[in-house]
């Protein structure tokens, strides 16, 4: 794990949410990208070498519609910058961790991404990923 | 706003958590602080410039104990680091974010700190904190 990639933030007004984030972190979304597969769109800040990704839903079936139903706006996950993802992803599995891709899949900003299942991380929902070259 | 400081994870049990997220990080947890004022133990990992700092109750009173009855384990807050947190907590009481403190504190990890209400931040919990020199 080289750093932390991004923090991941379930909103419900995306416009909102950008207007909170953009003033306390005194600088603007840099970019905005919709993964339909997920139903969400996503719109990224920086702070120092990391990202904060704010994630809105796009329809009522999107997982981050059912995690803000459930649990309200808030964190949804950390994701970990790694250069090997299929090497992390065994050797976590090997380590006994529970993962919810065991291959990794396409996800948003160009990357490679596999996610652990929450109860692998003490309740964080943790996110594996690594650039697409 | 210069970059994640840490994040803040609230756990029931530190050694079980530590031994996690050593796994996952693959580095060890490199400090241990006990905050008697906020009945809590704090241990601390490196991840690129940011850190990951573990939260375990030492009274059932400690505002993590009652995190975790009310959530369940997980992700307690996201701290910044700033270099003047006076002036961050007066701009940002001024454009209209919710303060918990509105002074900074002395926090773990020889920082001040200063605490936005989770309501300013879509539902985050977010530290400023700025190094004691």
């Amino acid at each position: 794990m080289n750093k932390i990639e991004h923090i991941g933030i379930a909103v419900k007004n995306l416009e909102e949410a950008k207007k909170t984030f953009g003033t306390l972190l005194k600088s603007s979304c840099y970019k905005e990208e919709e993964v339909e597969s997920e139903s969400v769109i996503t719109s990224f800040f920086k702070t120092g070498e990391s990202k904060i990704e704010l994630l809105a839903a796009t329809s009522p079936d999107s997982p981050i519609a059912k995690f803000i139903e459930k649990r309200g706006e808030g964190i949804h996950h950390i994701a970990f910058d790694v250069d090997d993802i299929k090497g992390e992803i065994k050797r976590l599995k090997k380590e006994g961790f529970d993962l919810i891709h065991e291959q990794p899949k396409k996800g948003a900003d160009n990357k490679h991404i596999a996610f652990l299942h929450p109860r692998a991380g003490h309740g964080v929902l943790i996110e594996l990923c690594q650039e697409m070259s």
